[in-house]
């Protein structure tokens, strides 16, 4: 589900986005269309050396951008490419100072660029339907209390990909989740917890079990690759695991 | 937890709001402060008939505004009345067309109107504690991927919830949630769906057992009553009962 394959990476060029395009084009993709906020030439050209068959392209994106700005920009991509088979929706910032912005990004975000998809890839459409990853998180079901407004946002990321992935028989469009346990990104180092409530984070996360960027990377790619409608994907520790969803009893 | 105490609830006009207010005013609160959007004074005046001992107040209040505006008004509230007990978060709409107004009233809203009163109530403030009770729904758990931007935001208060009711012993305050289960309101009447996927929800949420907005407001009441932090509310069928979160494993 990789090799040959047209895929857009939103936040491809963060700290687990970086690392999994590195594996995404190890893998041969067609296409790798990068949709970032800030352009990070360096990163690019080196994507690009990792894979000559693969073709890597920059998009300015920032997610927050009402959603015809979204749709305007697929049309100009799908206009180019023809066809996008994988959409992974990456970006994600954990800062609860800023409740707005981290509801915007994180949620609102993945939402509104989801719904532009649709407009080509929907079978009511005469689309061909395509597959969505989506960057939720295990905190999406074990809230990390210091920064309640980022596991919110996440647990509804979560619970949106349920649904499309549910909705998959009329849309035609698949869809599963990523969720990592602790991974030692750029996210916690200077994280803000609401209201203060929690400076320590990163010194509480340092003494758990966590796993690099580069771990969870393949273990994410093998998600890509065994392109599963609804699966709960858990990258932990190096290792991926399905997951079911329990809800509550 | 009812008698005698200052209870301000938001969307208190509402379907599910309204009857709850008669269940509460029946109850004794020395002060309902309904916070809403519209001003209804013939529901004012009929809380405030139903019981002379509680004054009924009502304050314009729209969860969409700026957490400064939450506070201002907050702070008008906490020098009139000196205490307040219990804050009900009640706002939610469900129109899947409008994506950013489902996030900001059912998502946004909840966060901030809670984030504001913590000035008030934090014991690291000197305040004296308080109780939220925040209404979700088992969409939440369960969603109806008709409607998977509502059921999402719904997914991202229960969580906000979680992490309040464990911040408690820093805070004070205390949280629950109350989850409705199908509950015959206005909301669900002439609801849009998701890219119009699914026109139908009214007319398969009235073949399947539900509940009368008098009967959810029993329930809720027995709720507020117990005052338990931390505890998941189901409301279903006229029946309140306590569920576990499983998460998923």
């Amino acid at each position: 589900a990789i090799a040959g394959k047209n895929i857009i990476f939103v936040a491809g060029l963060g700290g687990i986005g970086m690392d999994t395009c590195r594996q995404i084009v190890k893998r041969g993709p067609k296409n790798l269309l990068i949709f970032d906020r800030l352009d990070k030439p360096d990163y690019i050209t080196e994507l690009q050396k990792l894979n000559p068959k693969t073709k890597v392209a920059f998009y300015s994106y920032d997610v927050t951008v009402p959603l015809s700005k979204s749709k305007e920009l697929l049309q100009e991509v799908f206009e180019k490419y023809e066809t996008i088979d994988l959409l992974i929706n990456g970006a994600g910032i954990m800062d609860d100072h800023q409740i707005e912005k981290t509801i915007a990004v994180n949620f609102t975000g993945t939402v509104n660029t989801t719904t532009a998809i649709m407009d080509f890839w929907d079978y009511r459409n005469d689309g061909p339907g395509g597959v969505i990853a989506n960057i939720c998180s295990v905190t999406a079901f074990y809230p990390n209390c210091q920064v309640p407004v980022y596991c919110a946002s996440k647990a509804a990321v979560f619970s949106f990909t349920v649904s499309l992935a549910l909705l998959a028989p009329v849309t035609g469009v698949t869809a599963y989740s990523i969720n990592h346990s602790i991974t030692r990104t750029t996210l916690g180092q200077n994280f803000n917890s609401w209201l203060d409530v929690g400076p320590c984070i990163t010194e509480k996360l340092s003494d758990t079990p966590s796993q690099s960027t580069a771990q969870a990377a393949k273990s994410f790619v093998k998600a890509i690759e065994a392109n599963k409608n609804g699966a709960i994907w858990k990258l932990e520790q190096g290792k991926l695991e399905e997951v079911k969803w329990t809800g509550f009893n």
